[in-house]
């Protein structure tokens, strides 16, 4: 069988993980939290999967409840007005399946897509297999900013789509309102579309607000935005996220969607339902992630690690020249199965593996994990 | 927007559902039952849902000790060697998503796949997403089994896939080993790969057994084979299937796989993998569905609707040409409006729309509700 994706291997996540539980290495990799969701909501799942009725097919765009306080959350967050549940919210399986739906229901042969490098290793295999093109834009370093005159040079009247990605993953770099508001400058009068996507929309730090692209009139009425139950309920494992478009656009999305995976478990999205009222479970999180920030850097301070700024995500990005000359895989690899700390390589964000000499770390865990991660870095 | 699917509309079971909710009907439309999982079941996802630990991403492939339950149960129903839990068994998030990653996985722009018709509704436009070419071949009526020489006469070098699902939706027939012989001799010596769709593996009746595409050899070395939990647990909004394949066949869906959803609920699958060894929760299926069919056939006798065997499944076909001359899709909403009991149209299973003069009723329900419903359709 000839493979349609010959040079896509296993997703390093997937592969650092498995690495980090072979070498029994303290896995700052894969990005997820060694701790629980809150408490109500595990109960609340616990009650809804023993609960009469709530055990078969969700309507196929999600539960109205569930939509509904989607809606709510969003105008509250955002200051905008309520996104349309019928017609403008769709629960999907994780931000992944709304990624991918997306995608699979706009991008057509030939079409291209800009992607600011680094990216999250889905989207150019997601793209290609659309028959659509990528076309890679690089990030500034070491601030991870998009050059602007970059991305207006790299769009051309076959763009179908620009992919945002606020905070943004690997290095946490946020998007400001300018920046939105440049982005609609270029895209006005065009037919490019965007897909935004904001799944740690709750982890931006030092007091800056995240800025969403539903707050841009010009982005929003083209936009995609993605988030992710997982990230803000610390539940990766549960597979709920959601889109957030326009009329036309949500309709096209469905349409993909519907046959991808046509709906996302009920009771847990009658849980998840439950809990979204309480604003507190989110507002306390730029709080929460950035004494995690300020304690892992903190931590690291005595090593040979050279921290580049993390405004947001809850990824902390690092420089080892000084410690090795190696590339970033080799570093990486020899870090979990040596200093028995996982980590995953920025390489893995570029499409031609662009060796930067960054790792990236994972400070999503309790004190006492990152502590003890940090014990195991600074005997290197 | 111009759609990638312009004439695809809502799925049929979305908009028959909405329509019975609107009208009060009682929902014989949308497969799934009215009645819940077993309660060893739900208490065990509850269970779960509370488990430290367990409500971060699984691995992509799915927990392995859910695989290898799955690989034990495949191995005593089938009488095989246990398929292989690290290399030819991925976790998805339902059948359906299996379906769309296969297809995603293997057809390639122009690549041909045969469907037998009338076939789910979603196996057209997921083919048509990858570029893919449905070839559609018909099912005898009236009792819908393959006409082997029109599948060899479909066939070409450009066939990528064959498209099996048995029992089947909507008919409820049943391939048998003699069938699946045929197929394998049409494809040895060619590289046409096989999708084949088991998720009613535990209903069949009248003592005849569900004959696997693992069974047979030459199918089995190229079969992408596909099951449901949602069907054998009664819990269809959990959202969990599985596909077996050989590994270079597994190797492509988990690439595809770990892009479209990456994992499936975790906690879901903790409580899969604690029931699946209780192997009564599915061998009481046949005989638990063959009461609700026979009984369903009891209480319509006395009406002018004929009833198609109904081999297996837990759907039942019927002509109405007695009660009306209305095409398939009128009398469907008029059942829905008027006499109050909701179905499917067969039509929606034909790409082109094809009217048979035929409905479809779902009988998972409870015996109230299909006494219900019988009284209702009685009365017409
Ligand atoms: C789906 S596994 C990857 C989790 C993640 O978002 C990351 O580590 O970047
Ligand atoms: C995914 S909704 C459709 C359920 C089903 O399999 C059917 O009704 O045929």
């Amino acid at each position: 069988i000839v493979s349609k994706l010959p040079d896509v291997g296993t997703s390093i996540f997937s592969v650092m993980s498995q690495l980090a539980a072979e070498c029994g290495a303290i896995n700052l990799a894969q990005g997820f939290p060694d701790y629980d969701p809150p408490q109500v909501l595990s109960e609340a799942l616990a009650r809804h999967a023993t609960t009469p009725g709530h055990q078969q097919y969700a309507p196929m765009p999600g539960l109205l409840r569930l939509r509904e306080q989607i809606s709510l959350k969003t105008a509250l967050l955002y200051g905008i007005t309520p996104p349309d549940p019928a017609t403008e919210i769709t629960v999907t399986s994780g931000a992944t399946e709304a990624l991918y739906a997306v995608l699979a229901a706009v991008v057509r042969p030939g079409d291209e897509v800009l992607v600011l490098e680094p990216a999250y290793d889905l989207y150019g295999p997601a793209i290609r297999l659309q028959g659509g093109v990528p076309v890679y834009v690089p990030l500034r370093l070491p601030d991870f900013r998009p050059d602007w005159d970059l991305v207006a040079a790299a769009l051309t009247p076959r763009t179908r789509l620009v992919l945002l990605n606020s905070p943004h993953n690997p290095s946490g770099a946020v998007l400001t309102a300018l920046d939105l508001r440049t982005l609609a400058a270029l895209l006005e009068n065009t037919a490019t579309l965007v897909l935004s996507d904001e799944v740690y929309e709750h982890m931006v730090f030092d007091g800056q607000p995240h800025r969403s692209a539903l707050q841009e009139p010009v982005l929003a009425e083209r936009s995609f935005v993605l988030s992710s139950f997982g990230k803000t309920y610390h539940a990766t494992g549960w597979k709920v996220g959601y889109c957030i478009a326009p009329p036309l656009l949500t309709a096209e999305v469905r349409r993909v969607h519907q046959f991808l995976t046509f709906a996302v478990s009920t009771p847990t999205q009658h849980a998840l339902a439950d809990v979204l009222p309480d604003t507190g479970l989110y507002t306390a999180l730029p709080a929460f992630y950035q004494r995690k920030r300020d304690l892992f850097v903190e931590l690291l301070r005595p090593t040979r690690f050279e921290l580049l700024p993390a405004p947001g995500a809850y990824f902390q990005l690092a420089r080892y020249h000084q410690i090795s000359q190696e590339d970033d895989v080799t570093f990486a690899r020899r870090l979990t199965r040596e200093a028995g700390v996982a980590v995953v390589p920025v390489s893995a964000f570029y499409h031609d593996g662009r060796d930067q000499g960054l790792i990236r770390f994972c400070f999503a865990k309790q004190e006492e994990t990152l502590a003890a991660a940090a014990a195991r870095l600074a005997a290197l």
